[in-house]
């Protein structure tokens, strides 16, 4: 079953201790839409400049990535650059050129408004909201956001997540949302907001799924080496989503299937370690659905006792 | 079989976000032991001054624990004061008077030299090494150790842990002995110094067992309340290891029992986890097998999918 992605597509420059590359294929949206594509037709709905390469977009159209949605108007695409720490644990950014997503304004195309799942990159709330309201039969929608929308946009947040069954965030955004230092708490404080899974990224520790009065616990693949972190918790979502589309999960069913939902936790960050084994989306030109699905069994291996 | 626990019986005085207390029982012997009591016959080998209080000696007795090897001298016990940090991630010690400790020169009753565990908290390498060698029969020897020895030490350290079979310390520990700064990389260096086995404690976020070609890794069990972490590590230590001789481990016979290692890393993580939820050895007045057994199962629940 499909699944739309909506979020911004851009060219990135992004610097790590593993070298330095001025301009590549990034954004939420496509990193989402990649990992999702090993599981499930994936739609994506972003906005893009006349820059934006023909093999960029033959990259996406090669994965099976649905572009009907994808608007190209005259102007620069979205550009970001940053530089990591040297325990990439910490980064900064050096550029943000917002460019033709400064107007972004998403309109789904017909084909996509029945799609059962929907999945919102990090963008205004209120634009996140107006996509949710586009959609119609949807089995599954939520999302991610961020600490600058938590801060001064709390309001159109709130109103915006009351919408969603996920909430797809890391530690330090739960924290700010809930005002609860502790997860479980802050997990509880979050329920009452709208969404019944919360799901918590820890980034290298992991990543926490808690359904109200259950969760689930993952730590994070152990990688050789960390190549560029840029785009995990994306592939993460990605793989998150993509999974339970697959799976064709269904909240309507009237009961929640935990294990399918830990499994898309694994899925999830299965797809968020091979991402970081290479700059940019670059891992994903290559990597099968055998390589996911034997470190998914790696998951296994290295948790099980 | 009975495990051998060697470190520092001490008063500790805590000042954490829920409270402040001003002399408590503490000390890395008497956490690892508690936990290890549990689980297997356990005989310590200590110092304290003439001011250590007969409760804290009937409590210790009161657990099964031998305390032939806990020698009595004129002065004062080892006493630590420190403060946590808001959120509880860091410390700042107050207080160091190593008082009666500065002399510790750890002697084995006769009765302790042939058990078959051995497990040495935080002290001196020299002294670690002088236990060591005063054991014949063991079938596993490991502990712990930290910065301060690790950067001044280094050679006696390297001395002593050459003899043991596993080393159990934290990730920023094992990135200063290794010099690497992944994980992965910094395990296979600490093997070539002799251990086989290296257990990483990662605070909330678990703990990770790497064996030669394989690694084990458990998320940290998410409590509802952290009250007090002062000793979580060792209580750790002592889960593990006091697992490990009730199970009778044995790396003579000829394998690697890498299930129970792991359920082993999972016991010392229910013995943190525990040790949490009270202030100081509190929890332990109350603890029973059976509470252990049942968080154990609660790790089951979240980790599996």
């Amino acid at each position: 079953m499909s699944v739309v992605v909506v979020g911004s597509v851009a060219y990135d420059g992004v610097e790590t201790p593993h070298g330095h590359v001025e301009r590549m294929l990034g954004g939420a949206c496509t990193y989402i839409a990649l990992a999702s594509s090993y599981f499930a037709k994936t739609r994506i709905v972003a906005i893009v400049g006349d820059d934006f390469a023909k093999e960029d977009e033959a990259f996406l159209a090669s994965r099976g990535i649905n572009l009907e949605g994808l608007e190209r108007v005259a102007g620069k695409t979205f550009f970001w650059a940053g530089v990591y720490s040297p325990d990439m644990n910490d980064r900064t950014t050096l550029v943000t050129d917002l460019n033709v997503f400064a107007g972004f304004d998403p309109k789904l195309p017909e084909s996509y408004r029945a799609a059962p799942y929907l999945i919102l990159g990090n963008i205004q709330p209120a634009l996140q909201r107006s996509v949710r309201e586009q959609m119609n039969g949807l089995r599954l929608a939520g999302g991610d956001t961020m600490n600058y929308w938590i801060k001064d946009y709390r309001d159109e947040l709130l109103a915006t997540i009351r919408q969603w069954d996920f909430l797809l965030i890391n530690d330090a955004e739960a924290r700010m949302l809930s005002g609860e230092h502790n997860l479980r708490r802050a997990a509880a404080k979050i329920f009452e907001m709208g969404p019944h899974t919360l799901v918590i990224k820890r980034g290298e520790y992991g990543a926490v799924l808690f359904h109200r009065d259950w969760h689930f616990i993952v730590p994070g693949y152990l990688l050789e080496e960390v190549f560029d972190p840029t785009g995990a918790g994306d592939c993460f979502a990605g793989g998150f989503i993509g999974y339970l589309a697959e799976k064709g999960f269904d909240l309507k069913a009237g009961h929640i299937d935990a294990k399918e939902l830990s499994r898309a936790v694994i899925y999830g960050s299965v797809m968020g370690s091979f991402c970081c084994e290479k700059f940019g989306v670059d891992r994903f030109r290559t990597l099968t659905r055998s390589e996911i699905d034997a470190r998914f069994d790696e998951f296994r291996a290295f948790t099980e006792f």
